[in-house]
């Protein structure tokens, strides 16, 4: 039995804010959706920011996004007056880095361009900082093959938005050493959020996987005529998207398979799955009568709101549940270390 | 824009409570754990319950089911006291739905047992009862073809725990009737169910259908070793899982695609996903060596607690999180007819 689950970790502990005491200045390459929403959540925990992003309006974009964010990190309890006070920008990369206690690099998902940044900032950080690339689908090895320190570099990518959702999934490459893993893992517990460091690289690591993996099936669920968008988007979230924000499907078949827990179910409906749900899940392609098809039942499901309204309420109902779990103690396997 | 999202109404309308009216008594077959959760909200809704069910010590059985799930049917702000005034126990099936308003059968997933039991109710029930199956397997098709009044029977498939979860998959057979289809959605919804009405047959319906596609990778990344069980369940709760108790996928990602929504995001990285994540999700078996693995790591993440008491726990959190919801209203697909 371990302590109690916490979703997000409004309130840091003294650990956490002793570790958060140590990181400065962060600097954030990349002042896009990802980069801004990083911005935000430095900012509020107490952090100095650079920006560093070669457009000429960059200032007026990052100021505007985080006027934005700023709204939903005053709802998780966060300090967030007075954000910009503390964020400054600069063009030249090594000079945005010299200073940084962590650099975040949010650039465009790109090979080369990412291995490019890597080289200037490895040589023009402080040894002791924090180096985390966002990407969602380049493995640190990659990036590091170019940089004389790889033992430095390390994913940290997060679950948009990185300010309000507390997933970090933290991938080391195959040089990254032990020691990065747990500076990373340590510094985005002090933030708050919940790392996860994963074991292997694995293409599109673990919840872009698993979300492909229900996402293919939606698709053809909805082209197969079973149900519209909507009605499978009801679907999930009064029945198996309520039960994942609770215990994750592992516990929840823990849970659901009677006194013999998840080993019953894995002797008994595991190996019924896997012979008769499994070979039946669909194969479904975007291509254009699908793509139109989808198009139009977005229009019927999701109204005449822009996607800034929506996305506020839900992010305002997505406030109150981490509030309301984080009020409901339960034993869980979700635990900080 | 559609109405408020409310992911279980506790309180029903006038309307709703005009419906329950027309509802005194309930046939419940098969007092298995669905048979006992459907009777406790149905008592709980004010519907005498009779069950039918073979075994010999099924009155004990069924009593401490009862007594297991109240403090569940008070928490979600249910009548939950003396719920067993109103329950009595009836081992012959025509004299059990002989007087019965609605029948909910839940007996083992066997189609020639089914087939008994249905052309048995038919002639025995009322003429205006709502005849409903749970099962998550048999189409009301093939179960139909042995009544001479297919045109009444309708699956209404809870997902896991009835009393608990708000949704009811609600799936006509081909020759289920228009009238049968709108008194089942009434009746689920008068409940505070949230039915959905599938608009073709298939099996394992889509709750079932999704949370298997996403299992199936959740048991390839653990046996690969990129995670354990335990940091799966964390990865689901701290990301997707909270995402989706609040909005579906679809919703999910046409907040998550820029202002151009979901149009925009299947135009392009819907179709990146299709060429490079679809066809590198897993295909793994429940071999012997997968089901050591998994349940010795079932072990290790769900400690020594039995399963009652951590589903208690979770049924907990999962209340503090449906009244969360109920409190934050926002604009969704999600909502009653």
């Amino acid at each position: 039995m371990t302590p109690t689950s916490e979703p997000q970790d409004m309130n840091p502990s003294e650990d956490d804010a002793a570790v958060l005491d140590s990181y400065k200045r962060a600097a954030i390459i990349g002042g896009g959706v990802i980069g801004v929403s990083w911005a935000g959540l430095f900012l509020a925990r107490g952090i100095d920011v650079v920006i560093n992003d070669p457009r000429t309006d960059i200032e007026d974009l990052v100021r505007a996004g985080l006027a934005e964010i700023t709204p939903t990190l005053a709802a998780l309890g966060l300090p967030a007056e007075n954000l910009t006070d503390r964020l400054t920008f600069e063009a030249d990369l090594a000079t945005a880095v010299a200073d940084a206690d962590v650099i975040q690099e949010n650039g465009p998902e790109r090979l080369e361009l990412k291995q490019q940044i890597w080289q200037t900032v490895e040589q023009a950080a402080p040894a002791h900082a924090l180096l985390a690339t966002s990407t969602s689908t380049i493995p640190a090895t990659a990036i590091a093959t170019a940089m004389r320190q790889p033992e430095r570099l390390i994913v940290g990518h997060p679950f948009n938005p990185p300010h309000l959702v507390p997933l970090v999934e933290v991938v080391p490459g195959e040089s990254t050493s032990e020691a990065t893993v747990r500076q990373a893992k340590a510094f985005y517990t002090a933030l708050g959020k919940r790392p996860q460091v994963l074991r292997k690289e694995i293409p599109g690591f673990v919840a872009n996987r698993l979300q492909s993996a229900l996402f293919r099936e939606c698709v053809f669920l909805v082209a197969q005529g079973v149900v519209t968008e909507q009605e499978l988007d009801d679907i999930v979230t009064s029945s198996i998207g309520m039960r994942w924000a609770v215990a994750g499907p592992f516990r929840t078949f823990h849970l659901g398979g009677g006194p013999g827990g998840l080993p019953h179910f894995l002797e008994h409906l595991g190996r019924t799955m896997e012979a008769s749900m499994w070979p039946a899940l669909g194969n479904p392609s975007f291509d254009d009568a699908t793509v139109a098809l989808l198009t139009d039942q977005a229009r019927e499901a999701f109204g005449t709101g822009t996607v800034d309204e929506l996305a506020t309420a839900r992010d305002r109902a997505q406030i109150a549940l981490m509030h309301a779990l984080n009020e409901t103690p339960q034993p869980s396997s979700a635990h900080h270390p």
